[in-house]
């Protein structure tokens, strides 16, 4: 079998930035991307957030990465060029792409509006798509998505503030819905106050909960409570705090991807309290047993959401004035923000303006 | 303040077995019950089952056991006297008492008949009542409780076998059905074959469900197959049966108290499957998150039930045709009965005899 360079594999001529190993350095990349399919779409990159998530792909941190590796999965733009049987876009449409670019489509999840746990589901980047070749994230001038991966972007709703959306904006918004968070009066607590959960303050704010920050830096505080809207702020270290706190929360989404401890986080939740993972620490947590069955409290993770679900959240956040809140950069600029992002040096997410700072060269 | 004997304290003077401390052995005791009040019943004791809480109370394993203890909380008995505010129940009825005499009537909880999740609540011995007097559980002659926290027991409802449905069986019964694992045709595990077990198989099955045990004890396949009725048995320390029942089931029970692994339980459940603890092993359980978020699987808890619920438990069992497999012994066999349940020597639960074998003397 002819093995392709990627820059030969396809007919569409396109360039980005691509990690070449694991040290971490991405530089410019030509590859290519597949000829627009009937159901397929291409648009010219306008947008792409950094998730931290982009960070362990390109570092290999959990070990399945796969190089050339061209990141990013928070992906706007304008629409340049649709199949003969698309039926959702147009050319001049905003679009986004998220972390999803092909599922089965047969599984219970994908009957289900819920791609993002189908066990074939095709990551954005670094993933094989359908034909077999390697799927390349939207660090990167044009690409090419089927329609049904695709998510329109509302007229009011800010290109730039808006792409972290697709992301962490969706990765909090699922399970404050599919947990029952999102009824009006409720208390959601966010532990961690970073990409994903300065938006999940807004988000649940905008859902008409009482919002809680729990975060380890009391520095926090002031800037949860008075720039991001969050009703009061907990130091988790605080031990007075947190008793004082013990059994007033209907929910809490924990943000936090370090090992960290999560029975306090319990015994602030309500009998009926639900606690959501969103980050994945790479250790097992301890879990006492004892506390979940005197409350019928859970413990439960979550992880982005369907496309169907990810363009209503997109809606939501156009109706709500949801953006998050962003630092937007040149894509030359990429390493630097990403040793910044390792050391979390960021409110609350990189946003790399594509069409303005990729170059051919 | 006057201090009074137990057997001084209140004006019906009762009798029962009782541990005096932490040793472990159960003695004769005389002590006294309270005047049936106006919404009280008093009743004579029939059968009381022997349930592992017992034998952790008496050895007080959790640090807070008062005595004398004495224990019984799955009592089923005949109504001799009821108070005037009585509309439930008449003398001559047979009624059940469970984990529960009483409960603050007035938080969440009690508001939505779920008394076991009350934190006021009064449990059935080596508790305090409303009026600051010890309770005495089902070891004994004869009991007082408030018609709120007695079960009417149908007719057709054997009344040893149906004794240990009362703590045993609503404990499995309430999170089936809590958790929505009661649809017919869904796949339930339970794990671990004991007095809880073996009822989560018998009321799985009743629901509808393929049921598959899971156990350490291969020796215990013939019994759960053959004998309760579960569809499959899977022996949880041969990876390969672990690995070939991965994402197939929808809901497990887990009725282990001792410490063990519950990844391996987590991956045999579907994507938004539901791992339930009833049981509550005393150190931490180690909890891998990520596996939480991509499935959107949960691990939750469970705790007997209310008193609403355990009515209707007991009339769904008669209708089912549920009872507990029962090992029924003379009172002077307890502490023998302690020692095998020590050892989890008993088919599946003990249920004291207490009509024909206990005397005053």
């Amino acid at each position: 079998m002819d093995v392709k360079s990627p820059e030969e594999e396809h007919p569409v001529k396109t360039y980005g930035w691509a990690a070449r190993d694991s040290s971490g350095v991405l530089s410019p990349f030509k590859f290519s991307r597949r000829a627009t399919g009937d159901d397929d779409m291409r648009f010219k990159v306008l947008y792409c957030g950094i998730c931290h998530t982009d960070l362990h792909f390109i570092k290999n941190d959990w070990g399945f990465s796969t190089y050339p590796l061209v990141p990013g999965h928070e992906i706007v733009g304008e629409v340049t060029e649709v199949g003969r049987k698309v039926t959702k876009f147009k050319i001049g449409d905003k679009v986004g792409v998220g972390c999803l670019v092909g599922s089965c489509g047969s599984c219970e999840g994908c009957s289900e509006n819920l791609e993002n746990y189908c066990p074939k589901m095709i990551l954005t980047y670094a993933n094989t798509y359908h034909d077999r070749t390697t799927t390349y994230g939207g660090y990167s001038n044009e690409m090419v998505v089927s329609e049904r991966f695709a998510i329109r972007f509302p007229e009011n709703l800010p290109l730039d503030g808006g792409a972290p959306l697709l992301c962490a904006g969706i990765t909090v918004y699922s399970p404050l819905k599919y947990f029952g968070l999102n009824k009006p009066g409720l208390h959601v607590g966010v532990v961690g106050l970073g990409g994903l959960g300065h938006l999940g303050v807004k988000f649940a704010k905008a859902f008409g909960a009482k919002v809680t920050v729990i975060s380890t830096s009391p520095s926090k505080k002031d800037e949860a409570i008075n720039h991001l809207g969050a009703d009061s702020f907990l130091v988790s270290r605080d031990p007075d705090q947190m008793q004082a706190a013990t059994c007033t929360m209907d929910g809490i989404i924990d943000t936090v991807s370090a090992v960290h401890t999560i029975m306090p986080l319990i015994n602030l939740l309500k009998f009926h309290g639900k606690l959501v993972m969103v980050g994945a620490p790479e250790k097992p947590l301890e879990l006492e047993v004892l506390p979940l069955l005197i409350g019928r409290k859970t413990v439960t993770g979550s992880s982005i959401g369907g496309l169907k679900e990810t363009q209503e959240m997109i809606d939501f956040a156009a109706e709500h004035n949801i953006t998050a809140d962003i630092e937007v950069i040149p894509i030359d600029y990429v390493n630097t923000a990403m040793e910044r992002l390792g050391k979390a040096d960021v409110r609350y997410r990189f946003v790399i303006d594509i069409a303005n700072s990729l170059n051919a060269a």
